[in-house]
């Protein structure tokens, strides 16, 4: 087992990650001073998978866990699922020393999070990411919340989990195109922060591509850790953590347009990153090499990377993006990399720049400014 | 104007109170560095007299405020109207520096409040209490949140304003009722924290009563200083701050059964407090003199103090208080008074005591143990 230790204060937390870790949760949450009563919230999904494993070792520790379990998918991160959680939670007497256990990918995470946040002004709660993007990115760092019709994660709160657990063998079960989805959040810790990582990946993604645990045990605890990292300068995202929005904000708001249906998360965030790339290509000197290497990784990830829109979708993309959270005084800022391993938040980007980056057909259309 | 500093590291704020301070409320607000746009959260009963002066102060200051009017009562602090008010601010592009506005008694800055914390993982708000209530009471502290079908505030955040602004011509438009519910906890400051302040509110009642604005600026600064020295120990609650809960644990549950609807706040925790009082008397040695002055005093604010409730009703009371938050191990814990002027937290009350108390006729029928 690897520990990564997330260091924020008195809300400091490990991340646990390694084969067989769902069957000792009981003894991790033991060592937290936590209430007996806590509840497992999981979709359909996850529950029928590993619901009653986790239910089993946190009674084996003296624990009484409820079940609660949401739809799958984005849906479920909705105001309409935090107050069924809420009604459940207080169904069950669960207290202020009571615990919330979040079982399943991002969604499950984030929303979980988000009911620990706010039932009782805050209860603790324990992350058990079984995704390979919720391993890597969203159980880490303490953003939760949910969407609103008008965006992705407009509501919410930083509330850091007590421990996280990434069981390894969880990923076995998660089906391709939700593996491949991770792959994007772990390439871009490689575009954002590390370089050696980033060569790592183009050398064992064929490893990686088949799960194999050492590497995989390997390259989520190096994201993890540069995750720890960015979170320990800036947790309330006013600096520093802005790098981790790299592809973000075209990502998410591809994600609005198609009300959340058409690509998972890591889809989005591919083709996100490649238009950051472009955008960097054009304004802080990535070159076209690089922009070259991040495309063909994601895409030997699987991921998609081209974004073809009509003028009345380009239209609605540009008027979500003016919804982002991290708009400021009406201006867009990008997260751009001046080259693989190094990037820089809070560029504005002119908007020819970005018309131009989204009405590309080739990367060779575009020779670097 | 008087200032009263709420000193909390970086969190910390003022809250000033005197006449004429809402056309002042645009200037107040441009040197605390926010954005320009920001959201009105008012009631249909507050905006009507208020949210146009208030408007008209922001707009002076060059910012450009936006009003939500949500129903005017306790029904109001549901998710419901935080969703709607989600959908609003969303709608209005609000974004991270801008602000909202709590304009009206406590349910407007309870919501507004939990919106201002939620929204894009927290924007910045200010308060501006319009009732005695929100101006001792609720509007200082940082606790922010809505009700739940099983309970009162089950849901919300510890989250500061970053000003509070208490106008006391506010309070002459005050109906006779709700200005009685506020002084319901003034009188509270008094008996767990200065017994200085409990008997000037006994020399001064009359005034008081007739909303004299220099007996209660006075008043109400003081109010004030306590709650911000508790806050300032304790901001989550994790031990002092629960003095503030004098008479609240039977209060919030007589609130609960009652479907929010026989009793206002100050007048559930008017009863709450004398029921708190007998318990003192029975456990902590609170004497029977005292119980009576507490009485006394509420009764001569115009308070109701007594409890008559069927059998039936006392099971629902003692069912609804295991909902409390407060409650620890399935242990309901009480704030009980030694003397006037001097409150303890976290007693655990024999079940005997509290049924006593809950069928006590009159004072005279307890002798003190």
């Amino acid at each position: 087992m690897r520990t990564v230790n997330v260091a924020l204060g008195s809300r400091s937390y490990e991340i646990r990650i390694g084969p067989r870790l769902l069957r000792g949760l009981g003894k991790a949450c033991a060592g937290l001073e936590l209430g007996k009563r806590c509840a497992i919230i999981s979709d359909t999904n996850v529950a029928s998978r590993y619901a009653k494993p986790v239910s089993q070792a946190l009674e084996q520790s003296g624990f009484e866990p409820t079940l609660l379990t949401v739809p799958a998918g984005e849906t479920a991160k909705s105001l309409k699922t935090v107050g069924f959680c809420f009604d459940r939670l207080s169904q069950q007497r669960l207290e202020r020393k009571s615990f919330i256990v979040a079982l399943g990918g991002g969604v499950v995470g984030d929303l979980a999070g988000f009911v620990a946040a706010t039932y009782l002004r805050g209860i603790p709660f324990i992350q058990v990411p079984t995704t390979l993007l919720a391993q890597v990115d969203s159980s880490v760092g303490g953003k939760v919340g949910v969407n609103l019709k008008a965006g992705k994660n407009l509501v919410g709160s930083f509330y850091q989990p007590r421990l996280v657990v990434c069981d390894l063998d969880t990923l076995n079960s998660l089906p391709e195109r939700e593996y491949r989805s991770g792959m994007a959040e772990v390439i871009k810790y490689g575009i954002i922060y590390d370089d050696a990582l980033f060569r790592k990946l183009e050398r064992r993604l064929a490893r990686l591509m088949n799960r194999e645990q050492a590497t995989l045990a390997d390259v989520i605890a190096r994201c993890c850790e540069i995750k720890a990292e960015i979170v320990g300068k800036d947790e309330t995202e006013s600096g520093p953590r802005a790098l981790l929005n790299f592809g973000h904000t075209i990502g998410h708001s591809l994600e609005a347009i198609s009300n959340y249906g058409k690509y998972l998360h890591g889809e989005a965030i591919s083709i996100g990153q490649v238009a950051a790339a472009y955008l960097s290509n054009q304004l802080t000197g990535l070159s076209e090499n690089e922009v070259n290497r991040i495309k063909r990784l994601l895409e030997g990830a699987g991921l998609p990377t081209e974004l073809q829109l009509t003028a009345g979708q380009q239209a609605k993309l540009l008027q979500a993006m003016q919804l982002d959270k991290k708009v400021s005084g009406g201006e867009i800022k990008f997260v751009l990399a001046r080259r693989i391993g190094q990037a820089e938040y809070g560029h504005r980007v002119p908007a020819a720049a970005l018309e131009t980056t989204l009405k590309r057909d080739k990367p060779e259309y575009h020779p670097p400014v």
